[in-house]
C-alpha cells in the first residue's frame, strides 16, 4: 500500500460561473495553489457544495485536475451519495485514477436509520468497487447528515474491511467525539482528521492525522505551519494565529463567506457565486467580514489574481 | 392546460432484486394494479426509496412504464434532488413525456437554508425546463428533508410562476400546517395533498385535492372508496376502515413493513428487499405485522400472485 495522505487538507471550494456551471479553469487553478501551499485536496466535501454537484459534473472536474497534472496522490474526493450506484461510480472512478483516499458520507436522506443499514451501505460500496478500492475515510457530520458514524459502526467496518477502512473525518465539532475516535482507533492506524485546525494542538498528541478544514481554502500556509510546528516553541502562537482566521468564518455563512473572501483577495467577483439552496452574502454581512479580516491583517499569499 | 391529477395517489414502492437492482417487470406490474384500482402514481417518493435510486435508474423505470402503456397522465414523479442538474434532467424528462405533475423535494443536504435559497432552486428548475414544464407540486416533509416549504415561499412562488406551481404534498403529519395550506391557497386552485388518508374527511371539505399516501400501495381500493364517499352516509365507516389499515403501518418501519406485506400477499419474497440504509424487518417484527393485519382481516384484492 502506498503512503497514507496525512496533514492538512482543504474541502475545496467549487467555483461556478454566472450560469451556475462549474468553472473548470478556476477550479484547477485553486487546487494548484492549494497543493503548492502543502494542502491536500478533499474535493467534493460539504464546503465544496458537493451535494449540489451532479455525478457527471464531479467526474468531469476530477478528470480536469488529472489532465492538468494535479497529483491523484493529493486527492481525497468525497464519493458518498444517497444512491448506492452514484457512490459506487464516484468511488470506482477515483480509485481507478489513484486517489489517495475516498471521503465517504453516509446516505443522508432517510433519518433514524440503523447501524446495520449504514454498515450495509459501506459494505456494498467496498464489495462493488472491488480489489482496487482506495482507502475509505468515514465522514461524520451529524449536524448536516443526521446520520452519525458511531464508534460501534467503525469497529464493525474495521473488523470486516481492515484493508480498506483507513480513517474518519470528524466534522461534529464535538471534541469529546474526536477524542473518543482517537482513543479507540488511532493506535491501530485509523487516521482521524478533525474538521478544524482549532483542534490541532489537542489532537496531534493523540495521533491525529492532521485536519480537513474549510479555512484551508484561504489559509493553507498558516494551518500547515501549525501542523508542522504545534509542538515547537512557536506552537501556541501558530495555534492562536490560525484560530483567529478560523474564528472569522465560523457561524452560519461559512461557504458564501469563504467564497466572498477568495473573490476579494483574487479580485474575481465570480468566486462569490454559490448554487441554490445557498445564497451569496448580502452587502452588510460581506462588509462585516471584510472588516474582521482587515482587523487581523489577513492575506492569501501568492494567490492568483484576475 | 389539461385536467389536474387529483384523487388518491401512491408513492409507489420500488421493487429490487437480490442484487439490489430495480425489478422493472415487478415495478410495471405493481403500477398497473394501482392504476386499475384508481390510484395515481407518485413514483419516486420517499416511500419509493427514491433517494436511494440514481437518476439513470429513475429514467429507465419511467421509460419502462411508458413503454408498458401506463398513462403519463396518471404519473406525478418525484424529481427533486440536491443537485440542480439532476432535478432539471428528471423534471425535463417527465415533462417531455406528458407527466401530470412533478412532486419536487427541496434540496435536502444543507440545513438552515433561507427561503431565498429554496426559491432560487425552484426558480432555476422552472426556468431551465422551460415552456413545457409539467405542473409542480412542492414537497413538504420537514422531518426528513429538514428544509420546510413555508407559506411565505409558496406565496412567492405562486406570484412568480402561477402557471407552473400547482400544489403541494404535506407530509408533515401536522394537521395545523395542512389546514393553513388549504386555508391560504386552496381557493386559488392550489392543490393540497395530505400524505395520509386519515386526513381525508377533515381535508376534503376544505378543498383538498385528495391524498398521496404510503398505504395506497396496499389499500388503493379502500382509500379510493373513502375519497369518493367521505361525505356520504358511509363516510365515517370508510374513514374508520381506512384508518385501521393505516394504523398498522405507522411508526418506525413503514417502508420495510409495506414491502413485507406486499411480499406476503403476492407470495413473492423478493418484494422484501430494500436498499441501504434501510433494512428488512427482523422475523419478530414481521410476525407482529402479520398478526396485526390478520386481526383486521386485511387483503389486497386481485393483486398479482407469483
Amino acid at each position: 500500500m502506498t503512503a497514507r495522505l496525512r496533514g492538512v487538507l482543504a474541502p475545496v471550494l467549487t467555483p461556478f460561473d454566472q450560469r451556475l456551471e462549474p468553472d473548470v479553469e478556476l477550479f484547477v487553478s485553486h487546487c494548484r495553489w492549494l497543493v503548492d501551499n502543502n494542502a491536500g485536496l478533499a474535493i467534493f466535501g460539504t464546503n465544496s457544495e458537493a451535494a449540489s454537484i451532479s455525478v457527471g459534473e464531479r467526474l468531469k472536474l476530477t478528470d480536469a485536475l488529472l489532465e492538468a497534472g494535479i497529483p491523484a496522490a493529493k486527492m481525497m474526493p468525497g464519493t458518498g451519495a444517497c444512491a448506492l450506484a452514484d457512490a459506487v461510480e464516484l468511488s470506482s472512478h477515483a480509485s481507478t485514477h489513484g486517489a489517495a483516499g475516498l471521503l465517504v458520507l453516509p446516505p443522508f436522506f432517510y433519518k433514524n436509520v440503523s447501524d446495520d443499514g449504514v454498515f450495509a451501505y459501506y459494505a456494498e460500496i467496498i464489495e462493488r468497487v472491488g480489489g482496487g478500492c482506495a482507502p475509505i475515510y468515514l465522514y461524520h457530520i451529524p449536524q448536516i447528515s443526521h446520520v452519525p458514524i458511531t464508534l460501534g459502526l467503525i469497529e464493525r467496518l474495521l473488523k470486516r474491511y481492515p484493508e480498506v477502512i483507513a480513517g474518519a473525518k470528524d466534522s461534529s465539532g464535538d471534541w469529546a467525539n474526536t477524542k473518543a475516535l482517537l482513543d479507540n482507533f488511532a493506535a491501530g492506524g485509523f487516521d482521524v482528521f478533525p474538521a478544524s485546525e482549532s483542534f490541532i494542538s489537542a489532537a496531534m498528541p493523540l495521533r491525529a492525522a492532521g485536519c480537513i478544514s474549510a479555512t484551508v481554502n484561504l489559509n493553507p500556509g498558516g494551518i500547515h505551519r501549525l501542523y508542522e510546528g504545534w509542538d515547537s516553541a512557536e506552537g501556541m502562537d501558530l495555534q492562536a494565529t490560525a484560530d483567529a482566521v478560523r474564528k472569522v468564518f465560523q457561524g452560519g455563512y461559512m461557504i458564501p463567506a469563504m467564497k466572498h473572501a477568495v473573490a476579494t483577495y483574487s479580485a474575481n467577483a465570480q468566486w462569490r457565486t454559490v448554487r441554490p439552496p445557498l445564497v451569496e452574502l448580502d452587502e452588510a454581512t460581506a462588509a462585516n467580514f471584510d472588516e474582521q479580516l482587515k482587523a487581523i491583517a489577513f492575506d492569501m499569499p501568492a494567490y492568483p489574481r484576475s
